[in-house]
């Protein structure tokens, strides 16, 4: 049994995260913990838990978390690198599920996320987490940097069209689609039920945290600097991502072929036949990632749809997915479900 | 492994069933039969099936049925009744999902129903498959009658107030809430999007199906006959039933403790602290009934609050719990699902 | 014309006066104020106001109310009963759409609302605004206490079946359900869009403050205090409430006939045919409220049900009716919009 | 007072109409036709309607729409085509709210259409009813083709950049998302709540029926063959559209100054301060296009939003804005209705 710590844990990554790893067969949750609800049960918090473990948040100064094997950060962006030295230098594994370690470029990173960094040099060794890109490296990791939700809807469409080659990397496009829980459990007026519902817009459009996050990721595919237009929305729905991406061809390939091909050994990737539509309720609380591409009217654009579960693949899912990875556990131990339809 | 059969399985029911048995650890699924869907792959029609065993839909005529332990019904009103004596026969067990065996009296049945029954002898037989009320006799059933989705929140709100005979049984109200998925996978235009988003109504008011099956239940409770006002409305969301029920009391008891003590070991019934007030979402996707009861300002009325999720607790949750019971499996097996939130 | 001014109107019940009285043909909206926003254009914070009149949030300090013909007050609790004297001092007529002078008990509004009140001679003098009961001295009111949304519903529910004395006013039950922006713009979690959608809940069962004011109202129409049960629940929806009544018959009159002449001269109560059930959406954005009655079963229990939309016959629109009445208005003018469908 | 007649109407377009039409100060609607529902009051149907005109629906065959000033068609495509030639001879002009008479080459139509066409030489009289484009010709008019809802919200979006020759017209893409109703009042299975709620997907990404039309009408504006590819999608919304538009620019300018002078004298365009991102609600029930231009980090791609409500400005609203012109009456009469919010 993997010990593992969470910390934070309020808001819906840590309870997604509570989901999975409770019925996980390899972990036992040794504490989560919450300066603001510490003593309050996790099940008073969220009644979805009420049954199970009887989980308290924990007050983090009394909390040993230095006794865990991994330990889990569902923080706001900031706090992961106050805390990671100290429990690498216990021993501790760390995936953040925040920012703190995403972006290689620590001037870029600060000048996103508004605040000075506290560990450059962590942010050198933390792998970045995704499994498709990185399984390798991941295996081997003391710190996992866990992609955003955004990115890894949108990098995982674009993959196989820039590595080969095959498309114009100055002009990429992803018109992408959140469910409103991409916003976090944080009380603020734009995402009232009253202010979301029946509703629909893009926003972030002259700049979104996780631009630089997509394109320093499809850079490193490209091995040259991409050029992208990123376009978020905020779609009535609880969960779910839905990103549109457009880019120009150059050169003239069996795209399904290509697609099937490169996803052909990926347990949680998932290509459909070609002329298909996939829509996010095929994932709703599973690690999947679908995918189909279309070249509409037979033209030099080429259209990817990716679905995925913000909160399962695009966060707590994809943490669990890496903690196999680290711990050399069957990669799908644990989030394999069957997405909830309808 | 328990060799199961599905006869239908292209609504609601049936895909939330193949969800559940193709987890569950002890099932091995042999056929699903849909005459309509015949040679289609299951995983074309539901897509959240993609990825896991490589089932299709097979024409009943080609289906030796008679090969299972047991067969699951999760057809429309009146395909049960044709075909289940044969199964029985061959010695294969029967659980219907759908109403043909729930109604003892056959020809009430036939007059809410609109048909003539095919085999009323099977409906003496057949037992009513709510674990809470009947466990032996489910253990030891050939022929299950699962209960509907109203009847199971609103038998498992009022049966602690009935069995101790504490309330008014001639004037119990049910005002019940469901969401749409409760109407089945059926192109109607009341269900559209457009139609039963934003909005709310009750419907059924002068009589509903559920209605005799919700009397008998709770006659049976009391022994003797009941009255009851039953009022189903439609809810904009998926899934989620939620019972608010009211009956005057005729004794001074402790409510909490009453129910406290009544569902104490059921797996699946999960009685709330003292003044709460149970959401839908907190048992969606699981097998839970979650309850609340109030006494508002110290009256002569008592609250009930009820929340189950129609499809798991109020379908095909139920009848793997009723399955798990007939094979002398783990009540539990394969359906303790955490609820899936937000 | 009249000079009108709204104090408050940043919230859901401010943005749909200003969306009724920009468009009455005898209104001119002199000034709206709001400490918090003011400089700010109405339309920048409701984007749906851009096009029309250029009006801006002024400081209350700044703005000189008492040049208006009446003042509306659009505020939280507590508000209105600080500033209303003043006003009525200089010839001003009031509306007050919150709760302040709602309750004739003053230490029953002390215990509900908990805070003392300013002014309790005003509340002696306020004309609890509900036209269908109160008309005449709507007329000729200096100050109107407009009723909350639940309150609304319930009492034109209840009101033929109560004056007539033909149900058992000890025992009357009201399970109420209200969409989301009933609640009113403020930050807050449990009104997320992820938490609120695809969900139903109970909430206040132990005692709500609609309670005494819907409670004060059906007494006064039964002239003797009266028993009531009141369950108010939260819908995914934005608008609407649907109130489902049920009281005890004592007598046997055709209900159907009483409830058609009752209502048969109002111009916003719209009698459903027999065996109807009226949906929120059919009021949607109109001040409409629409019933329909029912016996099912020729049982001794009346089931009523009655649609409004929450902001307008709920708050808004009821509070221009009842100006129309003060001011000697056509009663529906400017407010006999058609419902949005769908 | 203009004599209308509306042929169809039982679909969401004809509710919409029939509630605009209503409340028009300069329309008298002298009949409804439906072959179906003939007999029925369209408040039977519609229960918005309940309380206004006492309306029926009423037999083709028996009803003298050549007495009519105009008729509206608001039939599935391919029915005002077999009609409006006796209209027209008749003096009666005719507005088609439906694809029949929107594509100039026949032969594409009939591709898309699925069906021969009935009087190719009225497709070229036809006008096509975008007031922004074709307010002129629309005035003088007989018979007009009112747009398509995605193909109105991307013509308004592309109009300032193609007509001014600063963009590839060779690549642009056009990213649309529609609310359900948009699928129209039918009963099919993919628009059920249960479908469509709490989920987001493309679809007709291969080619949809509107992008004809809309390179038709790009095309026109370029004044050369455009290359467009559209992807459609459906969004957990009743209402609205939400166009997100993207072009390479081949010229520097102010695109902010660009888009304010183009639409300064427009009735219903709105053009957003500079960098703005418009939501559907803004024009929920309204008429109005609200619209944003942004330049991402400066780049050499152009990003503009637009919204507008499908059965609104995207049909409904439109259809009375040409009347209105027809009939040398005030542009906005009668369709200058605020949205609603929330």
């Amino acid at each position: 049994m993997i010990k593992v710590g969470i910390v934070g844990g309020t808001g819906y990554t840590g309870v997604e995260l509570l989901r999975i790893l409770s019925q996980h067969p390899e972990v036992s949750i040794q504490a989560i913990t919450s300066r603001k609800e510490a003593g309050m049960a996790v099940a008073e918090l969220f009644p979805s838990l009420r049954g199970r473990k009887a989980l308290k948040f924990s007050d983090p100064a009394d909390t040993k978390l230095d006794k865990c094997n991994l330990v889990f950060f569902a923080t706001p962006n900031g706090i992961a690198m106050q805390q990671t030295r100290v429990l690498l230098d216990a021993g501790v594994r760390v995936i953040d599920l925040a920012a703190d370690f995403r972006i290689k470029d620590v001037s870029e990173w600060e000048k996103w996320y508004g605040m000075s960094h506290a560990c450059s040099d962590l942010v050198v060794e933390a792998v970045y987490g995704l499994p498709e890109i990185n399984r390798d490296k991941i295996k081997g990791a003391r710190l996992v940097a866990n992609p955003g939700c955004y990115p890894t809807a949108v990098q995982l469409g674009f993959l196989p069209l820039i590595e080969t080659g095959i498309v114009d990397t100055d002009h990429l496009i992803a018109d992408v689609k959140s469910g409103v829980s991409g916003a976090g459990r944080n009380a603020e007026i734009y995402t009232l039920f009253a202010e979301a519902s029946d509703n629909f817009k893009a926003y972030g459009v002259p700049g979104h945290r996780h631009l630089p996050e997509i394109k320093q990721g499809l850079s490193n595919i490209a091995d040259r600097l991409v050029g992208l237009t990123f376009v978020p929305h905020l779609t009535p729905m609880i969960r779910g991502i839905h990103a549109t991406l457009y880019a120009r061809l150059t050169a003239d390939v069996d795209l399904q072929v290509l697609y099937e091909n490169r996803y052909a050994n990926e347990p949680f990737l998932d290509v459909l036949p070609s002329g298909s539509h996939p829509e996010t309720r095929s994932v709703r609380g599973s690690n999947f990632c679908r995918i189909a591409v279309h070249r509409p009217q037979g033209g030099d654009t080429v259209v990817v749809l990716t679905v995925t579960d913000n909160l399962v693949k695009g966060a707590a899912g994809q943490a669990v997915q890496n903690m196999n990875l680290m711990f050399s556990l069957p990669e799908a131990l644990g989030i394999d479900y069957i997405a909830q339809l309808p």
